[in-house]
């Protein structure tokens, strides 16, 4: 077979596949919008079908000699050319699935369903020694993955890789070590400062609907195209894309509280963004029409809800807005106190709920918690303690127990192991790329200010969006700033945030 | 292959075939409730592919091969048992599927789409002419389907067999003849009454959460179970069950007529009654777990439309709750005026919006235009004559155009031939089902004037719902009701109305 012939079947395949997948993604829509509670078992079934007829299409015999057939041709030379990075990025994943052993994947997925089960009764009555058994277990498991897969220096960077293609251990920890003791000093001084956000009049009655419309009104501000994509409600706020032309995100409400959907929707709706950007009109299914990992996905989030929503211009342009909407309820804030509320800094227990600048050492807390386990140089037993001086030492504070400590996250019990440096991946990323973009275009803050949000997301739809996994994130960062991943953007970021704010 | 083990292997098939085909289900009720408008390309290619691959897998070798290995065995010697039922109606649809040459389905998936399109112009510029060319191929294309799939008597009992059974051209009009001059004299009693129904109560401003609220008060006092369904708005109302568990309908809002709503919820509510009876928690998937025709599922739903929900034992339970909750709006109305203008009986030009006499003499004319048109007896160029003619003839009234006239329904350009009977068959299966269950279990309208039905909804259960396909729909209305299928019940049950509330 001719490669150009086989790159066309090789195409049509993955295309074909690419649209199964997007029927699951559906179902996982769904699922978690308006599906009947009736529905579960079922959902199950249909779900684990779509999973798997894709898992066998994608590891075929058939994929595997398309993909020979390709390998080494002209039409592959460039990396970065169109065929090139579909038919690289596509052999990698070939390689990762096939390199995996069905036995090893059932086992994990059994794993998966009972250790989320018991974390979840764990984590209600508070008793670590019931979910240590899965933890162990899972972790087992992880390293066989990581020894199948395959890797070079680390065990880590097998499963990291999974994640954010070709990153590693000595990469993350290098850029997450230039953070942290800059950080832990930041949350330090700030504690001591003797200003306080005025969270308060963030913590008023805010109805639901009124809430919905100036998320709705912001989403279309920052380009979010409702023509393609919706805004629902579901208990854990997220963005899916279940096809080309159709992303959709949900958020939660919460009458007491004005931060949760506002950011939440701000957050969904980065990631959308970046969805709606990708070339699926010409090349739906090929990698290069696909977000290329979860750190550059996480950027776009990231940047949209924290660099811009948190911003002062931002607000400049918004709370007018808000007091309109809002009417009675915000009659007696200013913008400052607004400002100052919704970018209020405190060390907590729990990630999700973290701020801006806390969030990442909840994250380098998770990673070297992964290494720590992965290496066996922390035994599962000592995991709660470990976890409590990590807790202490960067955050100056103690979980009162373990549901609000290292049982915290759903992603330990589903096998999300390598998963949790994406998060501050995205969060360097994030303002890594913002501070390009701001040389780029100039002085973005007086752009938001009126209200002009379009620049940076053409910059980001031609820099970062329209290129898909054509690079890997490295080379993409590299590529668009000109620079290696590093600290110093978003240290740079946070702390001229934190002299404005709290004046330290 | 031992038939037990080809038998196992063949339900298994068949189930994920069937789990398969419920997520292009879902997909569908998607497109009709909340997709985006932009998704509508890529919806098209999801359903393609679902269709597609379900096709295929149901058609394959495998499929022929296992059919056979089980065929003639003891295990399918009753052709009522689990197996035997099963099987049986398996080796129909594939024999009818593998019948058919694949370029001759996709030619009228292909003309479908044109079809419907210059369809839905042509309508809106009432120009049959337009129209003409396609309905002229469409005929030409089921007409070479009949000759594929083969027929003893009638080339329309090709047709009909895909929606209904077993049921023949013959069998229907021998049934359908008894009824049309009955029911032309009825509809003429009817206008010559001086009696006529006060249908302006219902023509008042009912706001939509109002309506909704009543509706979905009415759909679980019936017995519809919310824990495994929804109520959604669209813009024509369907039922779509995609999964066990999980049984949608919908509805739309005429903020301005009590009736269109309302009466449509009831109407799907029946249908979903019947999808959540089969027995889908155990044989999900199997024939003797699935709707076993068009006809019987209209049953149901103009059984709680029409029989229950028009009786006036009905509203004597319902209207103080109705009252209840439209307060002043329907203030002044009494349950006489109510129970009639629920029952106005008027010709008019539209299927859809028929009255419960009227609607059959629609359908009737549209069986004898299809049979006619097949056969040859009327070319394309005479339909709307024709058409016009019989409307005369039957109704007493000429339609103003062809857009209310023959091209008023998207049947044809949708390649639905054969489809149209089962509208009256449901009707005339409803009345004798019905009459048959008052028989069983005493006087109905007592229990319904107490609010009380889950009886009848049992009896349905237990007699047809739980009987899938076990039964060709001939076969199940001879054993539930004891009588052949014949219109003395329905024409009873419609005489009786008019004497009541109109004196005729």
């Amino acid at each position: 077979m001719m490669p150009k012939d086989a790159y066309d079947a090789l195409i049509k395949e993955v295309r074909e596949i690419a649209i199964l997948r997007s029927c699951g993604e559906l179902l996982g829509w769904d699922e978690h919008t308006y599906m009947p509670a009736g529905a579960a078992e079922h959902r199950g079934n249909q779900s684990a079908l779509i999973a798997r007829l894709c898992h066998e299409r994608f590891t075929s015999q058939k994929m595997g000699d398309l993909l020979a057939a390709v390998a080494g041709s002209d039409l592959v030379k460039d990396r970065h050319s169109d065929a090139g990075a579909n038919v690289a990025e596509l052999k990698r994943n070939f390689d990762r699935q096939t390199k995996l052993p069905s036995s090893l994947v059932e086992e994990q997925a059994r794993t998966a369903v009972l250790s989320q089960q018991t974390w979840a009764e764990a984590r209600k009555k508070n008793e670590f020694s019931l979910f240590a058994p899965f933890l162990k277990k899972t972790m087992d498991l992880k390293r066989q993955e990581a020894q199948c897969v395959g890797f070079k220096e680390h065990i880590y960077d097998a499963l990291l890789d999974d994640y954010e293609m070709n990153e590693t251990a000595t990469g993350v920890r290098k850029v997450f070590e230039s953070l942290r003791d800059e950080l832990v000093q930041l949350v330090g001084k700030i504690a001591g400062s003797t200003k306080k956000a005025p969270v308060e009049v963030l913590e008023r009655k805010y109805p639901r609907e009124l809430q919905e419309k100036f998320a709705v009104q912001a989403a279309k501000a920052i380009g979010f195209d409702f023509h393609g994509g919706r805004l629902d409600v579901t208990v854990h706020p997220f963005c899916s894309s279940p096809g080309a032309g159709d992303t959709r995100m949900t958020t939660r409400y919460d009458e007491n509280y004005f931060g949760d959907a506002f950011f939440s929707v701000l957050h969904e709706a980065g990631h959308a963004l970046y969805e709606q950007g990708l070339n699926k009109t010409d090349h739906f299914g090929e990698p290069i029409a696909q977000s290329v990992s979860l750190g550059i996905h996480e950027s776009q989030s990231r940047m949209w809800e924290n660099l811009v929503g948190r911003s002062r211009s931002f607000w400049k342009h918004f709370f007018p807005k808000a007091k309109a909407v809002f009417g009675d309820i915000i009659k007696d804030v200013s913008e400052e106190q607004w400002v100052f509320a919704v970018n209020d800094v405190r060390p907590s227990f729990i990630r999700t709920e973290a701020d801006e600048v806390t969030y990442n050492l909840h994250v380098l807390i998770r990673f070297e918690m992964e290494l720590a386990i992965l290496t066996e140089e922390l035994s599962i037993k000592d995991v709660p303690d470990a976890w409590n001086e990590k807790y202490k030492k960067y955050l100056g504070i103690t979980p009162p127990d373990d549901a609000r400590g290292c049982m915290q996250d759903v992603h330990w019990s589903a096998g999300l192991v390598g998963y949790f440096p994406t998060y501050t991946l995205g969060n360097l990323y994030s303002a890594q790329f913002f501070e390009k973009a701001g040389q780029d275009l100039g002085d973005l803050n007086a752009m938001f200010a009126k209200g002009e949000f379009m620049p940076l997301l053409h910059w980001l739809r031609k820099n970062i969006h329209s290129q898909g996994s054509r690079y890997t994130p490295r080379e993409l960062g590299k590529k668009v700033t000109g620079q290696d991943l590093q600290a110093q953007p978003l240290l740079h970021h946070l702390k001229k945030k934190a002299a404005e704010l709290y004046g330290v």
